[in-house]
C-alpha cells in the first residue's frame, strides 16, 4: 500500500443513524488525524455561541495513520469537542489500549454529533457498528460498566472508553477513561459524552493495518525496544515515570503547594516519587506495545484506613502535585483514595485537586465552614478532608454539587474574596507546574487555546537535552537561558514547541517517547510516519501541521468571542510573592513583562498582535481560508 | 569527524595583510556557508551609505561544509557584497570548478577589504596564502590571464576565478569567472573585485575534506550518479540544459522579445533549443564531479563572419533570450559571438542583452542614432549592432562607456522618453523570464532584496513536478492554478521558495540537482549535509536558514533606505500590452493585484506590511537581533 486512507464514523445519536466517510487522502495529509482532525470536524460541524453540553456539540474519538503500528508510543488517541469547561475548542490526548484497537476495528474516527434519548454505549468490531442499550449501566462505576459491557459482548479483549458516573452527571471537569487508568483527561469531555447519553465506546477488531513501507515499520519496531534499554534516563524513568517531576519541580521551586502559595512541600522528604515507588507501587503499567511502560500502578491491598482498588491504577506526578502538595497533603493513602475516587467516577484529577485546594483556602480563610462541606473539616493538609471532598465532587452530591463547577465556577459562586485566589485561565484549572518558576508554563497556561495546559509546550528546563550550544535557536528548538523570568528565547521556544506538540498531538503519539528531548526524536516520528504512510514527510510539514492546529482552534475561539483579554494569569501569580522555602522564595511572575512577551508570542505568530486573533493571510497560508471565512460571521 | 568547522581567511587589501578566523562551530550551524555566511560578512563589515566601489566594501568568497563532498551539484560558490549595480546587499552564484578546488586548498571562505595599491591576485594553495603581482595581468583577456597564472605558478590544475578588463574598467555588471566559462554573473561583483585592484584569486590543494560519515558521502556519490542516468527529463536536460526554457517559455508567451514588447520570437523557429544542440555545440560541458554536464559547450571552428574561442563557453539559455530573442536577432553566430565578448571580458550576459534591447529600442525611438553609436545602426534584429555593440560595452570604448552604467543609469542620462521602457528593478536588468506570463517572476523580480533574479524563488509550472493533489499547500511546496496572474497560492509559493532556495544558495548547491523538482528532492540535500556534518539538521532548520539570509539582507537594505518604493515593476509591464502573438498577447500585468499580492509576500514573512521592512520580532527570532539593532542606525 502506498499512500494513507482511513474511514471515519460519523453517527448521529438522535436519529442513531451512521455514516461512514473515506475522505480523500489530500484530507489527511492536510489534517492528519488525533487532535487536528477532530478540532477540524468540530470547527466544521458547530456554529458560533454553541451550548457544549447540548445535543448539537461534536465529540471526536481520532487516531492517525502511524496509531497502532509497534512502536513504543503509538498508541494515543485525541478526544475532540467544545469544552463545557473553557466554552472554547479543545481536545485531550489519551494513551492505553483503545486507540490501536479502534484502528483494528476498522476507523480511525468517530464523529459523534445529537443526543441518543436513552442511555447508550457504541460497539465497534472488524468494519462493523452498533449502538447498544446502556440504561443497566448507568450509574455504575467505570469497572463496573469495563467488566458489563465485556461479559454480555463475550470478549475480554474487548477495549472500552467511557465515562463514569461523574460525566453521566455533568461535572464539568468528568473526563474519559480505557482500561480504567488511561485517561483523556481534561476540558470536561466527560460531561459532553454524558450529555449525549452515551456511556461508551468498546472497539475490537482484527483488521490488522497495512504500511506503505512494512518492513521499515517492523525494523523500527525492534530499535524502538532497543532504544528503550534499562540504562540512563529511561531506567529512570521506567521506575520513576512522570513523578520525576517532584524532585525536578521541587529543585527550582516550582511544586505547587497550597494552594499555588508556595513552590516547595514544606514536608518534602514525605511526598516523593521514591516514598511512592517503593513503598506504594508494585511495577508499572504500559500502553500498547510500549517498552517504557511508565504507568503508575499501585499495589494491591492497600485497606486501611481507606481500602483501594488497585485496578484503578496509581497517581501521576499531575495527581501528586494538585491532590497531595497543593492541598499539602502527605498522607499517601490518601492521595491513592482521592485518586481511585476520581478514576472510578472517570474525572480528571488535575482539575478536582484544584477544586479541593482552593475549597481548602476558602475553608481556611473563613469563606466556607464545615457546615457548608457536609461537616467536612477542610484544612490544608487533612487526608480525610481531601478523600471526602473527592467523593462528595465526583458524586456530586452535597457541596460537590458546587465543587463540580469547577474552581472558576464555584469561586464565582463564593464571590470576589475568594475570586482572588482563584488560580484558573478560561474557567480551567492549572496543572502541577508553577508558572513563577517555569515562564513557559506561564505563558502557555495564558494563551493555549483550551486553557491551561502543561503538555502543550516544552518546559523551561526540558529542551536542554535537545540542541546545545551548536543549534542554539537556529532550528525549532531553544535553548533557554538560566533564568526563571519569561525571555524572548522562552517565548520563542514556547511558540515552537507549541507547534511540534501539537503536531505531536495530531499525529497521536506519546511525547514520552517522541520529543525534541525524548528517547525517540521528531526525526524519528518522521521516519515513522513516512513508512506507514509512504508520504515525502518532512520536518517542516509537521511544523505546519501543528500550526495549521492551533490557527484552527484560535480561529474557533475568535468567532466564540475569545481574544487576548482571556489570555491572562490569575492575579495570585501576578501579585502574591510565593512563600515558605525555595529558590523561587517571595517571587511573583512580572506582568509587564509577561505581557510583552505575549505581544511577543502573538508577532511570532503572525497573529494580530493586539487581540491575538489568526490574520487573514496566516490562515490562507495554512490552507485554512474556511476558518477565516468562518471568524467573520461571528 | 563529527560536526563542522572551517577557516575563513580574511585579507585587507589595503595593508597587503592576511586573518586566519576559525569561526566556532555555531556560526556555521547559524550562517552555514555561501550566500548566507556571505552576506553576513558583508553587513557586519560595512557602515551605511558605503560606496560599493570604495575600498571599504567588503567583498566575500564562500562555500560551505558540502562543497567539495563527490557528489553532483555540491561544486558551487558564493560571492556577495554591496552591489554597484543595485546599492543592495547581495550575492552571485556560480558553479565550475573553483569552489571545491578553494575546499582543498584549506578554506572555506575569503572576505576581502580594502584596495590594493597595485593590481594584485590571491594565491591559495594547501593552507597557504599570497598576494602576487598582477600589473603585467592588467588589461588582458581572461583566457590570457588564466593561461599566464597556471604558466608562472606552474600548475595547469589552479583554478582561477577572476575579473576580465572589463572589471578593471567598473562596468558596472562586470562578473567574476572561473574557467573562462562559469560565472558569478550577477550584480556587478567585477567591478567591485576591480576597484580593489584583485584581479584573480587562483586556488589549488589536495587537503581533502573530512566528513562525519564518509560511507554515507560515498554511497550518495555513487547514487548521485545513478540517479542522474541518461532517460526521461534528465537526458533532455543533459542535451538541452538550461535552453530548454526557450521551449518552455515560448509556449507560455513569456519569452522575452524585441526589449520586453512580445512574449513570442517571430522567427521561433530559427532560435530554438535544438537548433542550438544541432548545429552549433560540441558536447556539454560540466561542473566539478557531476554527472549531469548540463554547460553549453560550442563547436570549434566557427570563424565566418565572427570567429569564436571554443574555450569560453557558449550561451545559456539566459543569453539566448537577452542577446537572441529580446535583441530580436536569430543569427546565431552574432548571438555567440557577442556571448564570447562577454565571457573574455567578464559581463554579465543577462544586463548587456539587456542594455543592448533597450539601446535598439532608443535608436528606433530616434532616442539615440548610428552617430551616437559609433556608426552602430541598432536596429532590432541586427547581428552586427550586437555583436559591435557588445563589444564597445565590455571595452567601455565610445558609446559603452555609458552603456556600461547598465540600462537603468543609461536611461536617465537620456531622458524621460526613454525611462519609459527601461525594464530594470534597483537598477538591474530583468532575466529572460517574462512576468506578464509567470506571475511569481514578476512578484521576486520586485521584492528580492539584490534586484531581480529568476533563480530566487521556484517557477509558475516548474513546482508541479514536486507536490501533487495530495500534498497541496499543505507543506513547503506549493501547487499552483492554472492561471496567468498572481494569486495567494503563487505569492505563497514565491515567499516558501524564495525562503529554500535562498538555504540552497546558502549551502551552495546547484538548483539543477538539488530542489522541489530537481533530480534530488531538498530532502536529499538534508541527507548530504547530515553525513558531512554530523549535524541532526532537518528540512525545518534549512527553511529557517533560508529565511535568516532573506531577513539579513533586507535588514541591511532597510539601514541603507530602501523599502516597498523600491519593489515595484517597471511601467512597461503594468502598462504597455504584449504585441505579437502567443497565449499572453494583449495581456498586461495588473498592478492592483500585484500590489495586493506584494503586501501578501510581506505578511506572508512577517514584515511590515507598509514598508516591507523587517520587524524586530521576527529579526529576533532568527537569531539576527544584531541587524534589527544595525537597522536602527540609519
Amino acid at each position: 500500500m502506498k499512500g494513507y486512507s482511513g474511514k471515519i464514523l460519523h453517527v448521529d445519536l438522535s436519529r442513531g443513524s451512521f455514516q461512514v466517510e473515506q475522505p480523500p487522502e489530500s484530507f489527511y495529509r492536510q489534517y492528519v488525524g488525533g487532535a487536528c482532525l477532530g478540532n477540524y470536524y468540530v470547527f466544521k460541524g458547530l456554529k458560533a455561541g454553541a451550548d457544549p453540553l447540548g445535543p448539537e456539540n461534536v465529540l471526536v474519538f481520532a487516531i492517525s495513520a502511524v496509531v497502532g503500528a509497534p512502536i513504543s508510543g503509538n498508541a494515543r488517541h485525541a478526544v475532540s469537542a467544545k469544552s463545557p469547561l473553557t466554552g472554547t475548542i479543545g481536545s485531550s490526548e489519551g494513551g492505553g489500549f483503545w486507540g490501536p484497537e479502534l484502528r483494528f476495528a476498522g476507523f480511525d474516527a468517530i464523529v459523534l454529533t445529537g443526543k441518543s434519548p436513552k442511555p447508550v454505549y457504541l460497539w465497534i468490531h472488524d468494519g462493523e457498528f452498533q449502538l447498544k442499550d446502556a440504561s443497566h449501566l448507568w450509574g455504575k462505576v467505570t469497572g463496573e460498566v469495563q467488566d458489563a459491557i465485556r461479559q454480555e459482548l463475550g470478549d475480554e479483549r474487548i477495549r472500552v472508553a467511557q465515562i463514569g458516573p461523574a460525566g453521566e452527571k455533568g461535572v464539568l471537569y468528568a473526563n474519559i477513561t480505557n482500561e480504567l487508568k488511561h485517561f483523556n483527561g481534561r476540558c470536561g469531555f466527560g460531561a459532553v459524552m454524558g450529555s449525549k447519553n452515551l456511556r461508551a465506546i468498546a472497539v475490537r477488531g482484527k483488521m490488522k493495518p497495512e504500511y506503505a513501507d512494512p518492513d521499515t515499520i517492523k525494523e523500527l519496531a525492534r530499535k524502538g525496544a532497543a532504544k528503550v534499554a534499562p540504562d540512563g534516563f529511561y531506567k529512570d524513568f521506567k521506575r520513576l515515570g512522570t513523578t520525576m517531576n517532584v524532585s525536578w519541580n521541587t529543585a527550582i521551586g516550582g511544586l505547587p503547594t497550597r494552594n499555588w502559595t508556595m513552590g516547595i512541600f514544606p514536608e518534602k522528604e514525605k511526598v516523593t516519587e521514591f516514598v511512592y515507588a517503593d513503598q506504594w507501587m508494585d511495577g508499572t503499567g504500559t500502553c500498547w506495545a510500549c517498552a517504557q511502560a511508565c504507568k503508575r500502578d499501585v499495589k494491591a491491598g492497600i485497606t486501611s484506613p481507606w481500602p483501594v482498588e488497585a485496578r484503578y491504577g496509581g497517581p501521576e506526578y499531575e495527581t501528586m502535585g494538585m491532590m497531595g502538595t497543593n492541598c499539602l497533603v502527605s498522607d499517601w493513602n490518601a492521595i491513592i483514595k482521592a485518586n481511585e475516587w476520581a478514576s472510578k467516577y472517570a474525572v480528571d484529577t488535575i482539575a478536582l485537586g484544584g477544586v479541593i485546594g482552593f475549597v481548602m483556602e476558602c475553608y481556611e480563610k473563613g469563606i466556607l465552614t464545615a457546615k457548608d462541606l457536609g461537616g467536612v473539616k477542610a484544612s490544608f493538609g487533612s487526608g480525610e478532608a481531601l478523600v471526602a471532598l473527592s467523593e462528595m465532587a465526583v458524586k456530586r452530591e452535597g457541596f460537590g454539587d458546587k465543587m463540580a463547577l469547577g474552581t472558576a465556577r464555584l469561586a464565582k459562586l463564593l464571590g470576589p474574596q475568594a475570586e482572588r485566589f482563584a488560580v484558573t485561565v478560561k474557567g480551567k484549572e492549572f496543572p502541577a507546574h508553577m508558572p513563577t518558576a517555569k515562564g513557559s508554563m506561564g505563558l502557555i497556561y495564558a494563551v493555549n487555546p483550551f486553557g491551561p495546559d502543561h503538555v502543550s509546550t516544552t518546559h523551561d528546563g526540558d529542551i536542554a537535552a535537545g540542541p546545545n550550544e551548536v543549534n542554539k535557536g537556529v532550528g525549532i528548538y531553544e535553548t533557554v537561558p538560566d533564568q526563571w523570568e519569561l525571555d524572548f528565547a522562552k517565548t520563542k521556544m514556547t511558540a515552537y514547541s507549541q507547534r511540534y506538540v501539537s503536531a505531536i498531538d495530531s499525529w497521536s503519539v506519546c511525547q514520552f517517547t517522541f520529543h525534541a528531548w525524548s528517547i525517540c526524536s521528531l526525526e524519528d516520528l518522521v521516519t515513522v510516519i513516512n513508512a506507514a504512510t509512504g508520504w515525502q514527510y518532512t520536518l517542516a510539514e509537521f511544523m505546519l501541521l501543528g500550526e495549521r492546529r492551533i490557527n484552527l482552534m484560535r480561529a474557533f475561539n475568535a468567532r466564540e468571542g475569545f481574544s487576548s483579554k482571556e489570555d491572562v494569569l490569575p492575579p495570585r501569580l501576578f501579585e502574591d510573592p510565593l512563600q515558605g522555602e525555595g529558590p523561587r522564595k517571595g517571587a511573583v511572575v512580572d506582568k509587564a513583562n509577561f505581557l510583552k512577551q505575549r505581544e511577543n508570542y502573538y508577532r511570532l505568530n503572525g497573529w494580530d498582535p493586539v487581540t491575538g486573533n489568526p490574520t487573514e493571510v496566516k490562515l490562507r497560508e495554512l490552507g485554512l481560508d474556511w476558518a477565516w471565512e468562518a471568524m467573520q460571521k461571528k
